[in-house]
Parts: C-alpha cells; sequence; structure tokens
C-alpha cells in the first residue's frame, strides 16, 4: 500500500485551503463548541485515502476512527468515519478530508472496474496506471489506482525503460536490435517496453529483443493479429495495450491478447460523493 | 491573470516526474541531440496555463516561443508553442508541460461554457468557481477558471464568510437577524453568505440581513420563487444558485433569478488533448 | 481562532536559531538535567501565541502546560506557562518559545486598546489589520491581531477588491459607475472597497457604488463631513478610515462616522516583555 | 553584507501576499497595461535591503533600476528604484518590495544612530544585535542591522558560548574557574562569553577567564566599576554592556568602558516610510 | 545524464553554508574586490556535477566558464571552470561549489574503474549503484554513479521488485514458483530480481521464473557454480553479484558469469581533490 | 547534543527512498503482517544518529526501544535498537534508518579515535570538525562528529572569523596589525582565527594579534617550530593544526604544540556496518 502522504504535504493542503481557521465560525464564536462528523459512501465505491483523511483530521484537531479501510468495496450509505473535537476544527478539516476520500475512491472505483473486467477474462492480466496524473497530484492518485487494483505503470522517466517513436527519431536508423542490445547494456535488469503504432513495428521490436511491446491506440483486432504473429516471432514478449481503454473494452484487449491494460483514465475519474455531516456533541 | 507558478513549484512538478531525467534518452545516447517539439490544440480548446507550460520548458532546458495566451479559444489544430532544445531536456519538460495545460484547458473550456450560458441571458451574471479543487492544484485550477472567465468563490475558509447549516447546527436556535448582527460587527466590510436548503429559509435569512443567499440544489423553479419573494423582503440581497450547475442548466437559472452560478464542475472536467509533435532539429 | 502555525514553520523557527542544539549546554554537559522554566507577564498585557509557543516548546522536548489562553488580558505577574523537560530541551525552546508570545501580545494589546476605543463610542464598530505585516510574519501578526479582537483587513491582494487611486490611473477617465458596475459584473458576491483621498472623491464613489469608503489619512472632520454627504448620497456606504489611527484617536473617527478602523499600527506594536525562569526541578 | 534573500524566500513573501495576482487590477482589466513605479525616501533613512526589494520585484514581472545601496544614508525624497512594467506586476509587487525596505531600513537606521553614538566616544567599539527578532525576520533583520554598521552577537545557539546564569543554575555550585576550563577545553577556538547581574559576578568570571563579560542591564556606574576592577583582576576581558540600551545612552556606557553594545533595540525600531508612485508608462 | 540539482536544492545548500554571507569578507572590508577563481583537477579523476557546481556559482553572484564535462576524464591540474566576479561572491560559493564536484567526481572515478573492469571482461557487462547512498544526497550521488558508467540498481523501494530473505520470511513457506506467479499477475512489465545467499537457493529462484537472481557476498567460486547451473535450470536468468565488489574484483566475477555488478562502493569513495585559487582580478 | 533531524527532514530522506511504499512488500500482499526488526553493530562503533533513527522508523510506522545512546561505545553484537510493526513499515524504515546509523557511527568512531589520541598527549586538546561535509549531510555530519566528542570548527563563513590566503589577496599588503585592528573593531567579541602556510607567517599574524593560528599542512616539526617562538613572540596565540591529519598523528601534532586538531577526516569515514535482523513477530 502506497506510503501515506506526509505530515507536511497534510499541512500544506490544510494551509491552502484554512490558512487562519474558518473565518465564519470564528466570527460566529462557535469555535470551542464540541461536535462530532461522520463521513459514509454517498453511493457504492471503493475507498481510498481513508487513512490520509483520517490523519489529516487528526492534524487539524479531530479524534478520529475510521470504519473503512482502502481498497473496501462499499455501498451505499456505508460509513467511512467519524471524527469528534470542537467546531472549529470539524470545519478546518471538513472539505479537504472530504476531497481527499472523493478524488481517491473516484480513481479507485474506476480503476476496479478495469481491474475486474480484465481479469475476468485473464486472472493474470494486469491494470498499469501512467504517469499522466494531473499535476501535484501524482501520491494521491497512485493511492487511489493501487487501492483499486492497479499497479504504476511508471513512476516516472527516471525509472523504466519505455522506448518512443519520439526517441526512435532521434536514432538515425539505427536497427532495432542493436538499439536493444544498447539499452540491455546499459540496464540489464530492467525490462525494455518499446510503444508501436502499428502491429508490423510491433513484431519487429519484439523480434529485436523488447520484453514488452506497448500498442498504442491498436483496435482490438489489431492486438489479436499481433497476439497471433509474436506467438512465433517472439513468445517471450508480453503485449500490453494502452490509449484510451475503458472497462467496457478491457476485457476484449484481454481477451485479444493483451496482459497489460495500460491507463490514464482513472485519473480522470469523477470524484465520488462522500456525504458528510456534522452536528453538536 | 493568477500569479504564475512559481519556480520552486515548477521544479518540484518537473522533479516529481523526472527526479534524475529521463533514463531512456539517457541510455539510447541522444540527449544532447538537437530538437524541436510542438504543441497544438487537438480539439477546439479554452487556451490556459500557457505561459506556466513554457516557463516549465524553460526551467527543463529548452528555449520557448509560444503562440496563445492563456484565455484564447483556440480551434482544433492551432499552435500553441514551439521549444528547442536538446533531446534530453524535450522528453524531461515533454509530459509535464502538456499536462499543465492539458488540464488548466480543460476547465477553462467548460467554465467558459457556463459563463456563455449564463450571460447570453443576463450580462451581468457571473460564473464563481468553489473551492473543491482536486487537493493540492489550488493555483493551477484557479487558473484554467479565471482563463475561462470565472471568478473565485472562496480561496479558502478564512477569508469570506458563508454560513453553512452545519455552522449555525451550534448557534443553540440565535434568531438570524442576531446572527447576522454579530458577523456584521465583527467584519462590516465583508459581505455574508448565507446557504440555504429551501426558499423559506432563504427570505428568512435575506430578511435578517444576508447580501447573498446561496441556493444549494435548488430546482429552477424553486430559484424563481425564492427570487419573487426576495424582490419584496428583501430588495438589495443577491441569489447564488449551487450545486451540480452545468452549462445547460445556468441560463435557465439565471433567468430565474440567480445573479451568480457557484459550481465545481469545471474541476471534474475532462483534460483537453494537446497534440505534441517531436523531431530532430 | 487562526490555524495554528504547522509543525513545519515551528521547527525552521527551532532550526533557524537552534541548528545544533545550545552549544553551551553541550559543551557545560548539563543537557539531560532535569528542569523546569516558567513564563509569566512582566506587565499587564493581551496574551497571544500562547498555544504556538507551548507546541514549540513540545516539539523541542519539554512537557508543557498553559495556564492562559490567547486572548486573555493578564496582569502583570500572570503566569503563562509552565515547561518542563532537561536543560537542554529548555535552552533550546526558550527563546523562541518567548519571542512568540511577546511579538503576538504585544500586537494583541495594541489592537485590543483600538478596539476597546471604538467599541466604547459604537459597540458595531470594527478594527481591521492591514496586511502590511512585517514581510514573514503574517500568520503569527493575525494571530496577535485576532486575539486582540481585530479583523483581517485583507488576507491579500487576491481575495478583496480594493481600488487605489494607483488603479485608478490606469483606467484612462471611465466614470465611476461604469468602474464600479464592471467589477461587480465580475464578482458580484464581493463587497467593493474604494480607498479616497478626499472627501469629494468619497462621495462620487459612494455614489457610484461603493460598499466601502476607505477614507485614507482623512482628518477627523473630514470623515464627519463625509458621513454626513453619505447619509444623502450613498446611505448604504460604509466608511472605513484608514492611516496612522492609534488608540488615542479611534473614539474619535468612530464618532465621526467611522464603522471600521483599518491600522497597520498593531503590528508596529513593541514586543511586551515575558518573564522567563529556569531552575533545575 | 548578508547574503541575499534567496529566490523561493522571495516567491514564498510574494506568494503570501499574492498567491493569485491583484484580484483588483484582474477585474477592472488593466494587468497589461504599462507603468512605472518609484520608491523614494519619505525622511531620512539608511537603506536597507533595497537589493533584495529590486530583485522581488524583477520575479513579479518588472524591470528595475536601483539608485541607493543598501547601507547609504539617504535625504528625504532620495530616489530608491525605479520599477517598469505591466500594471499587473507593478501591483504584485508593490506593497512587498516597500515592507522589505521599510522594514530594513528601520532597522539600519536605528543601528546607524547606536554606532555612531558608540564611536563616537571609542571608535573601536561594536555594536552588536542579539538573536532576539521578530520569529521569521532573521535574514531581514540582519540584513538591516549590517547596513547600519552593526555586527550580530550570536547567529543562534549553536555557534557561540554565551553562560547564562540559567545555565549555571545546572553546574551545582562547580567553582568558576573549573568552569571556563571545561569550556575552554572543549571549543579551544571560541570566545567564552558569561552574562553576569553584579559587578561581583563579572569580577569572579572575568578572573576565572572568560574573555568577555556580558554585563546584563547594569547601571553606567556599575559599568564604570566593573572596568576598574577588571583593569587589575583580568586585563584582557572585555565588557559588552546589554539590556535596553538605546542610541541616547550608548556613549555613555561605552565611556564607562564597555568595547561592546549588545542590542535588541534595532529590531523593535519602527518601519521607515517609503514613499511609492504608480502611474502610466 | 541526470537531472541538475534544482535552484531550491542549490541556494539550500548555499544557504546552509553561507547563511549570511562570508563575515571575514565582510568585516575585511573586500566583499565588491573583483577576483577570478579556477577550479583545476589535482589528480587525474572523472569529472562529476560539474555543470552543478557552475550554477552554484552562478547563484552566488559569480559568471562562470566550465572547461570540462561531466564524465570527461580528466588529467592532473587539468582546468575545471573559471569564475570571476567580486570577491563576496567568490567567498560564497567557493566551497560547496568545490565540495559538489570533490564528492560526485570521487564516485565518477571509482564508478568508472569498476565499469572498465568489468568490461574488459564482457562489454555487455553492467555496473549498478545501489540505493545505499548516504541520506541525503541522492541525487548527487546518482550524479557521480551515472557520470562514471554506472546506473542505478533501484532509484528506491517503490519502483522495483527486489525480493529479500527479509520479505520471504514472512510467506509461510510458499512454493517459489507461487510467489513468483503472484508478483508477475501483480506487475507483469516489471522485471522480478530475488537476492539469494547460496547457488541452491539462486537455482530454486531462477527455476522458479526469476528474471535476476542477485547472488549476495558469494564467493567467484559460487557465482561460477551458480551461472553453471542456470545454464541449465533458466538459460534466461541473469545474475547480479552484490556485496562488497571492488574494481579488483568486479572481472572476476563477471569472468564467472555475472551480468551485473550491484555495488555501494561508490558511495563511500573518497572526495578527489579539486585545486582552487583565487586572486584579484 | 545536536538537535534532532526535524520531522520534515525525516519524512524528506524516507519519502526520497520510499516514495509509494515498498512495492516487494506490496504485491506480495505482506505488508501487514506483523513484525521486528533489530539494529545491532556488526563490529566495535562509537554510536551515533541512533534517536534520529529511531524517531524515523517511529514515523515509518514502527514502535522502536533503542538500547544504544549516541556517543555510546559499542562492542561487536551490542544491541542498538528493536523496531515492532507492520512488516510494510519496517521494510520502509529499514534501510534508511540503518543507513543514518551507519554513515554517523563512522563518523563518530573516527572522531573518537582522533580525539583519543590527541587527548592522551593534552587532555586540553580539542578536535574539530571542519565545515566540509559531503554536500547535505551538514546535520547528520555534525551529529557523528559530536557524538565522537569534536566539535564543529565552524559552522558555516557567516559566524566565525577565519582569515585565509585567499582574503589577504584581496587586501593590498596591507601591515598585518591593521587588518586584525580592523577586525577586532569590527567583531571584538569574537575569536580571529588566521590560516597560514609557514611558521614565518604564523609569527608575523600572531604577533600582530591573531588569537589562534591554523597551521595548514604544516609538518610536524614545523608546528613545534612555531610553538617554540610563539612563546616569545605571542603567549596567547593558539595553534591549531589542519590539513590531512587522522588519529595516527594527532598525537604527535599535539605534543608539537597543536591544542586544536582541525580535520575534515572524519567526514570520509566508512560507514560502519548495522547487522539488521527482520523477522515475523
Amino acid at each position: 500500500m502506497p506510503f501515506p502522504l506526509g505530515d507536511a504535504a497534510l499541512d500544506a493542503l490544510l494551509a491552502d485551503d484554512v490558512p487562519l481557521g474558518d473565518l465564519t465560525t470564528h466570527l460566529l464564536g462557535i469555535g470551542d463548541a464540541p461536535g462530532v462528523m461522520t463521513f459514509a459512501a454517498r453511493g457504492p465505491m471503493v475507498a481510498a485515502a481513508v487513512e490520509d483523511a483520517a490523519r489529516l483530521l487528526t492534524r487539524a484537531g479531530c479524534t478520529v476512527e475510521t470504519f473503512a479501510a482502502s481498497g473496501a468495496a462499499l455501498d451505499a450509505g456505508a460509513p467511512i468515519l467519524t471524527a469528534r473535537g470542537p467546531a472549529g476544527a470539524l470545519h478546518r478539516g471538513w472539505k479537504m478530508g472530504q476531497l481527499l476520500i472523493e478524488t481517491a475512491s473516484g480513481i479507485a472505483t474506476t480503476t476496479r472496474a478495469i481491474v475486474a473486467a480484465a481479469r475476468a477474462v485473464d486472472p493474470d492480466a494486469a491494470v498499469a496506471g501512467t504517469r499522466k496524473m494531473v499535476p501535484g497530484t501524482k501520491a494521491l492518485s497512485l493511492k487511489g489506482l493501487m487501492a483499486g487494483g492497479g499497479v504504476p505503470h511508471r513512476l516516472g522517466l527516471s525509472e523504466t525503460i519505455l522506448v518512443f517513436a519520439e526517441h526512435r527519431a532521434f536514432l538515425g536508423g539505427e536497427p532495432p536490435a542493436a538499439t536493444i542490445a544498447r539499452l540491455r547494456r546499459g540496464a540489464p535488469e530492467r525490462a525494455i517496453v518499446v510503444e508501436v503504432a502499428t502491429v508490423e513495428e510491433g513484431v519487429v521490436w519484439a523480434a529485436a529483443g523488447a520484453g514488452v511491446i506497448q500498442a498504442e491506440k491498436f483496435a482490438v483486432e489489431a492486438v489479436a493479429e499481433l497476439a497471433a504473429r509474436l506467438r512465433t516471432a517472439a513468445p517471450h514478449a508480453l503485449i500490453a495495450a494502452a490509449g484510451g481503454i475503458t472497462a467496457e473494452r478491457a476485457g476484449a484487449y484481454v481477451a485479444a491478447g493483451a496482459r497489460v491494460i495500460v491507463t490514464s483514465a482513472p485519473y480522470a475519474a469523477k470524484p465520488l460523493d462522500v456525504a458528510v455531516r456534522i452536528a453538536p456533541a
């Protein structure tokens, strides 16, 4: 499970929203009145970032009890957490705590659906989330992704080898086998992934030794054709299908031969509503 | 126009994605090859965060020329910027620069549509974006919002007075007029906004002196009824309609009497594609 | 009540003063000896930042008990807090804890005096602190201000509308009513404040629709004249008197018709002495 | 001369005050209009932090020319700097740039007066600023202090040896000579300063080997007596007079035998007005 | 090539060493005197972090020209860079600029020797640096490593699969093939590395499907035996030899069958002297 | 004892190594299994940074008990700490906690040896660590140094006076006595240290009034000669011997007359192994 958001990150989120407390609470003079706040799932959702929200609320001055762990599938109405504390603390942490869970749960729920669709066809299929998160939300997005059963495709550019056409344009016509050999020599321990736009390209690079062929925006049929040709040309190569693949189509891609669905779709998932109630205690 | 993302924020985004350069570029040995990268609108969009992306690319080691300013309405294919530099710098800044523009332009474009719908009915109507951004994206979200013609509803809890039912629950039955008097005494210079759930509540609080009645999840007809009653009960009070109002319905709410549309919808807008091309120079 | 200084901010203050512990304590070899430290008011003061100082001392390694809350009016000699711990922790936190309280209490005490003077004349008068704090002390200054009963005039430039002559110089002679209409259209929910230098300007802008006229460096008589003219010209407009108004003169300004005293004076208040005693325990 | 405030510090100050640009400028639509802003000394002052303010204004988007260096004694009306740029940039940087200079120049001017008073009596006398700055203003305060001709007494607790009574309380009656011997053994290269409250204490610790006797809140006559006794008891020991010594009394303390005036007075100096003018260009 | 240290990181290093300028330079009054500073290799070295040092010196106020790129093998006496500027700027940046190059070049030179030794035997061998850097020096250490021709073994725990005995202790006797199957299912795109302590373990895990067997503290003969047995048991599996392997022994390990040398040795390399000269200009 | 590494610094170290948890632990599904981890000294060592490692492990989610304090001399096999918690937390904190202790203990152990060698000759001798730490490791290096019985020579450039030849080059031939007089006037409370390259220079500057002569790269005999000449020429001046002095030679330098050994050697000490065991609990 991803490492929790650090104290400094949680404090920064709070300070961003509430640099000096809730002015309304302050002016009403109700900041010290004891209260209780509950978070519950508005509709069905895979919960995520619950622990982080609990820590944020704690840092805002609340005492928190959680009823659902990140990764749990919740029914509508299921309780998520209860926070107790002075009204000032509840109001201070309310919205940011809610947004953390709503955002990450949206991502987790969408991911879970894609994972389920893929694994219904092949229990060994995996769903990998790209690095195309909303800028500034990497930790939160990966929490959602992993709570939903996905894995990171790449954490960033510095730790994986993924050869784009935009790299190959600078290679001056070097034969694929030579390119692969150079990559393998440079980093023998790492998998070599090559993104291709056609079946032909996929066959060439797999034959040259790429471990994973990332089929970018292929039709399902093209994946099937690629899989068929790789069976003889490069039986060890894996196919990762990328580009706009949603839960509806994930199964078809896996059936066609993709072992991995590479997707950014979860990051654009709509946040899922968390119902919040605040009352005097 | 919003203040640009600071150097430290841009460097943090780059470091998040590319802590140690693009490993692939490094292993291929193409980092120093001169190249050129172009960004263009894939479809029609209101551009946003173009200046920020340009600064990020500059900090990544590119020389950048921009062709569209934030706020500009672009046709499909319209050029946004061109970056020149060594392939290592282009690959380093590519995705994060693209994501900044895609995210903010999605927000700007959705905002612009709501603004247009509202102002088609009443040129003085305004669209105010809530503080319910994806956690960690406040500056970027507000850039998109303002590029689209919206204004921030609140920057956070510390600078506006917005009385929720969740505040009133702690007031022990204090008459609204007394509450408003206390708020006004505390902060005479600030507008007093009260969120209400029914027409009746709206009339009561407006009569008590609230400057703005925020009608939460009202039907269009309810807004119309509220407006009618306020005309006599509290002619100076403004109506702000909030809660899931999209461009399709914004005009109807304004026609019913809302002067402000308060919305979080733009923050959930799908990022809009920026087409990127990279080639040797 | 303002949000507490975050852990990171407190740690930064400690590290700034004591990057590597108290060298003297270290060389004397007394760091582990148990001790007790008391803070008390040297003279009468409105206490502020007590909770923050207590947290800082806790983070420095002490166990802290507080005897006065921020906002409390203390007599000379009144105990503020007691910290217990090893001598190394006491010396580490001593001066920065003391300075937090001394600085904020100076601001709070000066604010309280202005508030008292203003409210002696009009219980609905308010005292608003400007944004002209010593650079880098915003949170601490606002703590002092609010503990003394003041409110922030503006948290910064991004959340309030305050039209200076320095803005109007760029308007090319636009009639005030047109300017106000544009501002209202852009941000209908926000109060519009206009700073003026003469009674005549004040009347013009109030008549044009400004909600608050900020009378900059007006004599008391000029405020009275402005109030008289606004009574007919713009009965809803509020007068905020700004510019060097101390507790001595605040009452007169309120009597003349100012509803708000806008002041930077508290930020330049002399820190108020906190008497510190340290002894072996 | 102190190191300049880093880019990150300047950006943080700007972001603190103007997280999203000047809302007023934005709503008025004047952000792109070219303008010019001048800073000048309102009254006589020793300028400080001019270079930092210039850098801040540059980072806010202005082009800056300076006319006075930190440390220069300015007459009333003397120009300090001119900034040119779009009105949005001028408004963004105006107040924080002004506050940096006003705050630091207040400190510098007060320091210069104490230095002048002390050196009129003894050209070798020095003025050392304590570490009791307003929390969070260390760099700015030291800029002011050093521009005025002062030196830091201590940058913090970790790099100097200054034995307070609050340390000695934990020594269990160890003879002063033994204490000094331990300190000298621990850190032979550093000066040993001992703060004392009476002449007798001063003589004892100087005789024991302290290099500097810090006479805390001594009357002038007590300093003279201490100086007389040290002439025979410990001719190498220096006297540093501390505690509320202003320019008026600094000369008398030096005449009495103090070689160093240790003071916090400059940090509480009133900021000195910088006159700002903004106009279209 | 690794991404450069960001501006904020460079400023932090400078501020750490020189929070307020060089006191000595300041007191001597020589800060504005123009000077020139040269850096040269004291002995033979593979240069590293030259570009970062140049940027740091630039930020300190110097104008810098470089004569050697990171990765270049320098003879004793070879010039590295020249910095010009006021003496205050030269003294401010001197030591930290020097330390950056000395530290990284020590790492680069040691790495280069191991790489050379390994590739003399097998041109496809690689040298991978572990994550056991001195805490807080990750970017600098990786710069040195990569300048010397090494690659990162892992950037951290979150992006690679490396199964330690310390993981397996929690598996309750699960058969290796089942463990590998679960890992492959979870992250099909990533290489699976298993650290083993004996030849037998290595054979078992390779046969179970691990892609890389990390032989921890194996004698050369044990590596040879492992290689021999894997040739039939798991011909696709790679051997990575880890644990205290220096340049002297790297060739033997490669000859024995290791394709990758995994090492922390470069991080403990002695910094290599950079000769610095400063003179008036 | 040095101030502990702040929470933010510890979190940054953790995040640097483990941004998103241990992927291997996560994929194996063992993160929640309870476990226990022990740290023990592999060989004899002076322990350092134990408390910091304990805090880091606590922040990673473990419960920690320590058995050795920083500064304690441990035998091979001596227990240092035990951490209990879920396997995910143990794996998260393991390596960074270990590295903190290994690095700092290496420095402490080397320092202790030099201190012992010096004090065997003269119990009043001191060992001062230079500021030439690996960039970014200042706090950790000073922890090691001070745990080993050393003191910081300088924390940085801003708080000590140390005149290098590189300063004197800008003085235009000013007589040493005049230079010393200016320094003393500027900062009477601080010791004046002058680095010299020859005995003659040392005599000249000591006679001119320098308090400490830093003999850079002197042979032992040269130190003896300098000491002999200073006995008459400047009996109060102290000799600090600097430049590559290890434990083997420290005694000889002290015997020759050096009161302080100034050294960077500890910072290049090899990290000392901490044996780590992890097992289910």
